[in-house]
């Protein structure tokens, strides 16, 4: 098996993350995955949403996009359109559940974290690019609210996320789009520091995967999001 | 560990599959696990989607819904407030992907199958239960299409659903709503008859689970649905 | 004449109502008027909307759907177009202002009742049968609000509805699809059991119809609605 | 029995109906009852709905509208809303349906006539002012179109519409604002110069009325609706 | 160089102003530029939006729309098509930015002016057509308002709009829809009594314009908009 | 005066500009003036919109948004919202109508040109920023057109955008969010290098603006355009 890019079935694209890459927002990072690039900010805005009012915690919640050309085509605007798409949903609200997965809600106070992941250029694997990067923008929000005053510290653990798949036949890390449009079998991981799983998606796009496929394309992935952890390390260590 | 049943862990709710439960459409299936119930419905239109037009082939999508009052506390209508919300379009898609899974578009002529799932009555599980009644119903629908004159099987496999979770520490196989709420992990598992996934989709709700769990849920998933298998061949061959 | 089911004139199709057809609502009904098949539920919520806060009594308000293959072609799922067409509009205000009928909102406090009619399966007269099956459904619910503590009984009369119509120039009862698509008037009424009229809606939709066969129809419908007022108490008598 | 305006019970408001009210539109009246006061345009288009493709045959079709002042209190402006509202759609669905029987519609070409009544002040009666004026702009928008060269006469027969109510238990003719918004009953109807009905729409407000009120309403209508076809041939005989 | 309408270089059309034109309003004028007919309302309401809440002072909104024939061809209704279009938000943006530049919001109150300015019938310059006539709907508002018991005067200056144009290589003032739409530069002024511009907006519709042609076009915009004043005096002398 | 960031009265921001910017569009420029920061993108696509169908000419078109977080204070996601707001459908019809003038829309062939101005970091004068760098992007998309076998050359001259403003009563160029937030005036500009005017915006914030202010504020901008084309053909020569 040749990937079109010649990595290795185990090996990531060259990963970025350059953090303050806006100068807004209070966590804001440019995470790049290859070709695939997603501003992720992290917003802290005082309050929470209704069902969550009174009972003294915080809350997360986040939202995706893709400019209208960050792709091969171009996409039509969602602001246009009038809705967004049932894939955008889909992936904001795995990027929101998945960051939660990193906080302690109940040490923001009553706060809510909006985070925003904006692809400007895709070539496969946004959503997990988006939840890598947002976590270290995330920690960079924290930060600010420590500085304003906030007690405490709602951070839990680390959160990263990688997509695997079975390229001819080969369960192979990080697909570009060259490999994820041609792909039998997309599976997204994320997990957390400790080694836990916070989400697996995995679907056929062609042949059903079998059991074993399945098992190596996990160790693939826990091997990815290891060497993603130690990335995230790195840039928030600058 | 006391599942609040009574049921065993690895046993489903009782599953009730009523084949023609209304008149007009070329299948149509009333399905109940336990006290979930989903009206399944398959309808033949002439054509296809524009991406499709000229191609020869079909298409099946796949539409999900819940009666406002299918739930403990009234839903709000998503026709009045003007949208589907995410919940919704997560779920339709997965059951569109399903059960294409199922059929060869190539052998449908230009025809689409829209699959409508519609909840009567929620008690955990109406992805699961709409996954398993739809294709009994698609079987029913692509039979109707045979007697008009439609050439060829397009049924490639057959396909069922179940979800699985931890439950107090514990795998269990077909969460109602009771122990849906409760649950660290939900896991939702698509599975063809000859034993390969079309989708895997595990959410930590609580603690990330562990690779051990995961291998756990997933085997208790495959015995559900070897027994769903039964029970839709049982129906079938009424 | 010849009607397609081979009624009489002045006869209802076979009426059933299954009361606590589902278990979460404080009301639920499956009403059958022959092939039509409607679900409603009533919903207590506390609250009122804005225009009554703070006059201490109550509200009811109804909104009614269609599943998309309750008929014998597919209608777009209104959710997914996102918004209610004008006849569901139509139907539903009607429903609410004669369940309204039945109630005195000064007796209900601060709640607001919800009537949901979900059409499982058509064949004409939906909105009467919505309303007929509706007001079994209130019945049940206003019984749970009494034993949640409600002082006062806040149900005033009965409500039932039938539609009429001109079909091969002859006074019909209680249409079917068959006779409604063709009838040259459709005519429904909705009375209270003290021989009241709450809403009579005739459209003439081919040849305008005469003041006599205006009568005629008004007769039959009157007829018609004592039979339902009979079904009504007998179902609530179980 | 007094009526606010000093009117007898069957005396209709004055009715002033100025036909070419606006220069652009096929046809073009300002159509007053009283203070209420209704522009209403014929405008002919090419081509017709896709369901009447290829047959040959015309449409005609209705919307309504309320400037957001034409009321005591200001009106939210449903452009803004991004919706009409269910009062707004059921009366222009039944302008349409009142106009189509006006209209032969297999002797128009495929062409479609839309009907636009707009309200610039209210008083009650908007709905039965805007079938009487648009008749008049349909009778002007046809002798357009006869001159631009369409073979036959469309026409088939006048339409004209009332409203009558019960007022301080007494039927009245042609309801104004504060008898309307204190009338137990209110009742539209529309018929034909033939003295066919096209609609009757009588609607409970309060108590509901029984059928000899409802003959003694159908009575004064029948006679307000005489007198509006003469003032609409008076108009048109200018 | 000739006008279509043989008017000179500089000259206005005719301008008719009519004030109390509809009865609800607490301001409320129809205005005519030549063909062009707008209905200007201004409505009073308690309360303001969120932003100033709790500030003193008051907010002054505008909406526009036309109706759907107002223009040579039909236009969709925007309430139909569930949106406002940017020309539509444009205009009423621009309506709101000018009066709000007569108005001294501090001397408001908390109330909300609602300016609604709606066009029957367009030939051409509809947007300063509204301005112009809505400034004399808001002096009668005003008026209004101090009737029933607001303090001090809010109007600080009288304000004016006119648009200008290169026709025929000739700067023209006030364009009807024959030389607007074939003009080669759209220019609108809105200007205070003063002397002051509060706004200037012109756009190339063909070739660039010359700062020399720019400097012609404002000086026949200042005088138009002097005679525009004498005729807002004169209208509300009355 | 003192301007906050030190710069001249008649002085651009530092202004940059990097073409390529994304991969997949047919032109791609990141535009910065100082620290706003836009993307801007230019695609083709074949076939043109209805009204200019058959007609052998080309269209082109303009869409503006902006990253939630480019401002200060988080905006709503306009996409989630469900609709453009008012200021951005301004500004994009204001971005398409400046770069439609650049090209000869009858040299395009049947294609449609979309401009796609998104603002990742916004410091005032988003809507120059854009225009300036679309126009760029503009010329990288036509050269792509030209090796894609376009015959003849439709770009037809230079174009760029600046905003001027009146700060502490004197005017400057190229206002920054600090300046443009307190500013009494704000005028925006667009130009040809051929020294005509393509639009003129000039809005008074809070007093009117003089004539002689007016034409001190034109002579600035005509002098920032003039650097701007200069800026623009050095990024081109690169």
């Amino acid at each position: 098996m040749n990937r079109p890019s010649g990595r290795a079935a185990d090996q990531l694209r060259e990963i970025r993350i350059t953090r303050h890459y806006t100068k807004h927002a209070e966590g804001s990072v440019l995470v790049e995955f290859g070709d695939t690039k997603v501003i992720c900010t992290v917003s802290v805005e005082a309050g929470v949403p209704r069902f969550l009012k009174g009972k003294g915690q915080g809350w997360l919640t986040a939202e995706y996009g893709m400019l209208p050309r960050a792709t091969g085509d171009r996409t039509q605007r969602e602001a246009s359109r009038g809705k967004q798409g049932g894939r955008t949903l889909e992936i904001q609200r795995l990027i929101g559940r998945s960051l939660r997965a990193a906080v302690d809600l109940t040490k923001l106070g009553e706060n809510t974290l909006y985070i925003d992941c904006d692809v400007i250029q895709a070539d496969g694997g946004t959503r997990t690019a988006s939840v890598t990067g947002a976590y270290v923008a995330l920690v960079d929000a924290l930060a600010v609210l420590k500085k304003r005053g906030l007690k405490g510290n709602p951070l839990k653990q680390m959160v990263a996320a990688v997509s695997v798949g079975i390229y001819q036949n080969t369960p192979v890390l990080d697909l570009d789009y060259l490999e994820d449009s041609t792909a039998e079998t997309d599976l997204n991981v994320i997990m957390t520091d400790a080694g836990g799983f916070i989400e697996v998606q995995g679907t056929a796009e062609g042949a059903p995967f079998q059991p074993e496929e399945f098992n190596e394309m996990l160790a693939l992935a826990q091997k990815g999001i290891r060497d993603l952890f130690e990335l995230q390390k790195a840039a928030l260590a600058d």
